[in-house]
């Protein structure tokens, strides 16, 4: 694949604008963590749910007029499948979804309600990246892809620029250190271009912490074979893209892993101190500080990055 | 009780402006239910997780500094505990409060994290208001009731002044139509002051519907002997105030009524739809909405007042 350009900061401040101009920004939250005031991004109280709302706005809003006549094609567990949906009908375009029939049911209904439509694949079986390559093709579409584009990236990072100036607001310090979900690493890279003097931790479900061991190794490490079973579905991203790779690695960002357990413990902790409901994926920064695996210090940013999840399943991760 | 003066709403702008100056509005979020664009005040994500903090915040500012030396005592099976414990301690006072044995661990836990004294009483066979009476007057410190105070009314009243501004900058109507959870009543009214052009409905639960009642019968009804179970345990108010039913009943309001399934599944709603965990007592007003008790219309605004839950009990209300 060739990239017509790099992400860059001027890109992240100019998605900040534009989101800015239709969407209200996400609350923030502090919370004390050993004695310091760490500071709380809630993007799963966005409109649909997910940070990815503003990779998608950022990149169907830089489509001319012709393509957006021919609408768009993405592959998307959920999360990015919402956000090009919401970002979609808020422009008139058509959008066509890529989805894993084992997709959280919640997850395709949104998607479907946004007025996309929905084609399922076998996760096993088939390749989504081919069959959403196909369909964008055969209707002069354009793919958006979920974390792998340089639109999609600085979008992302537009929740850095909302968060520093929440930081400000609130009488805190310009965020220090940042600790971010990660799965393709599309809003770690964004933040890392948002925030350029802030230190940057990604976190991942282990198994699936192939970011961390390609950042520690310098070049990019698959999710090994028969990765273990995770309840983070939005994180399952099987390899991360050189776009991404290539910010996080020459800032000298790092990776923490954490467990099922862990990431359950910090959904609970969510509920019950913020009253917020956190998806898997986008609990896991939280359980890293929460375990003491990121050591609280002042100016820290978490980014609690998504909130969908089936009641069902979501119960019986807080009883467990 | 007598009382020094009567709820104002020019006493609601005041508190409206001194809780402005210290806490950010809680968010605003806007759904399609039958095709009308209904407005939901998340005060569930208020720092302890209810409105309650704004009538606390209003009436313990209004204390001399001779009173604020002395501190306060409320009774309060949690949400107004945790208001009155974080306004002291924001104010660097004592709060003592009266909580029944049973009140969920979540509440008493964290009222004790804000510093506050727990006197324990048990619901059955003692007065909480005797209790914290005598508790009062041996310290000489302040008796904060929960509803029954004109300063905690007009507090209270601060939300509807908040999320009236915010209907209009999200280009909403006017709020037309207010729909909330109601115990004592002290939102209600608070509510009703703050917005004098707009119709106005209680919800409570089944059994514990006496503000419907006596708004119906036109003098105050309590709760009948043996009131059935109900989950809301932040709306088992027996009886509810002079003051808080005449406001209510001089505005012409009524009062609706919902089921403990009704109020799980309005839950399980909020959860999937907001991503935001609600406590029963403060998912009332939406349940009522969903099961078309009312009619959805424009300018409506549905508050959901809190939510603190034990995540083990919410679990259970999400499986059901």
């Amino acid at each position: 694949m060739t990239f017509l350009r790099q992400p860059t900061r001027a890109g992240v401040r100019d998605a900040a604008a534009k989101i800015a101009a239709i969407l209200p920004a996400t609350p923030l939250f502090t919370c004390e963590i050993k004695d310091v005031t760490i500071a709380f991004k809630a993007e799963s109280l966005q409109p649909m749910g997910a940070f990815k709302i503003r990779g998608a706005w950022h990149r169907l809003t830089a489509l001319d007029e012709a393509a957006r006549a021919r609408g768009v094609v993405a592959f998307s567990s959920g999360n990015h499948a919402q956000g090009v949906a919401w970002a979609a009908r808020r422009l008139g375009m058509a959008a066509t979804i890529v989805m894993p029939h084992d997709a959280p049911a919640v997850k395709r209904d949104a998607t479907l309600a946004l007025g996309a439509e929905v084609v399922g694949y076998d996760r096993a079986t088939e390749s989504r990246e081919g069959i959403a390559a196909r369909l964008a093709e055969a209707r002069g579409a354009t793919l958006v892809p979920s974390f792998d584009d340089p639109w999609i990236i600085e979008g992302q990072g537009s929740a850095g620029v909302e968060a520093a100036a929440q930081m400000t607001r609130a009488g805190l310090p310009e965020p220090t250190h940042v600790v971010a979900p990660c799965g393709g690493g599309g809003l770690a890279a964004g933040l890392a271009l948002a925030l350029p003097d802030a230190r940057m931790t990604v976190v991942e479900p282990e198994g699936w912490d192939d970011m961390r061991r390609s950042l520690e190794a310098g070049w990019i490490e698959p999710v090994g074979p028969n990765p273990p079973p995770t309840a983070c579905d939005s994180l399952q991203t099987l390899r991360v893209s050189p776009l991404t790779f290539d910010v996080l690695s020459r800032r000298g960002v790092t990776g923490v892993a954490v467990s099922e357990a862990e990431t359950a413990a910090a959904q609970r902790w969510a509920a019950e101190r913020f009253r917020l409901v956190i998806e898997p994926g986008g609990a896991v920064a939280l359980a890293a500080l929460l375990t003491g695996r990121i050591t609280p210090e002042p100016g820290m940013l978490v980014l609690l990055s998504g909130g969908n999840i089936d009641p069902a399943a979501y119960a019986r991760m807080l009883a467990a």
